[in-house]
């Protein structure tokens, strides 16, 4: 964990491809950049005004789509301070995010957004670190 | 593919945790039944009043998953007949699809329902055989 910087979080965009009846969105292939493993995937629904922050994973990588709405992440590392990455169906990128790094997010359309992880092992609560959004300082009304 | 049936679609229930600031939604862990081996995942939105149909899939086994909506699949093979799944945010299940099976979906709420496929090969259109809506006999007008 000591040498992961924030630069290490890549930002690969997606193909989102117009399909009769209804479009196709790409999110990983298993030769993409940012693929480690397959462990789990999830959704994760964020409703208007929510904040989900903190969370530190000690060993999983994240691979985060958002498909439905748009979603705002902020990641961070006490050494460098704070990455913003706001993402969704307008900018239609994969994150990918390796362990170590402080992360929180926010819906930032009216409705809910929704949040896909690709993760490289299945989700274990020993690898999880936690904080309260308060312990890590940042303006989430800020625009 | 001859000894395929149409019982050889799994259905699991999928967990919806209810969590503060928006409720997570399994997908699918590697160990979980269904999975063989993880080649691509990708989004299909259907539109209301859409129908997508027919294909078959050569070698790639489909685990389709709605988090978004509610999604009638219908399944077919000529020896047997159809099989009807409804599943969505309301029933909320991962379906197990095995290669050599024709499928279709339609939305079946007023507005647009998403499909996840965790697909065990990437794509490749050389493993899809299509065939028109039309040309597989099914009322998708049928309540």
């Amino acid at each position: 964990m000591g040498s992961i910087t924030l630069d290490d979080i890549l930002v690969t965009p997606l193909r989102r491809i117009a399909t009769q009846g209804g479009d196709v969105m790409h999110a990983m292939k298993r030769t993409d950049p940012g693929f480690v493993n397959f462990g789990e995937a999830y959704f994760s629904w964020i409703e208007p005004g929510a904040v989900k922050a903190w969370k530190l994973h000690t060993r999983m990588t994240l691979n985060l789509v958002v498909p439905v709405g748009a979603v705002r992440f902020v990641f961070h590392l006490p050494d460098e301070g704070f990455r913003i990455e706001e993402v969704g169906a307008a900018k239609y990128v994969r994150l990918t995010v390796p362990p170590g790094i402080w992360f929180g997010f926010q819906s930032r359309v009216d409705g809910s957004s929704l949040l896909l992880n690709l993760a490289d092992i299945p989700h274990h609560p020993d690898e999880v670190i936690r904080q309260d959004v308060i312990d890590i300082p940042f303006n989430w009304q800020s625009s």
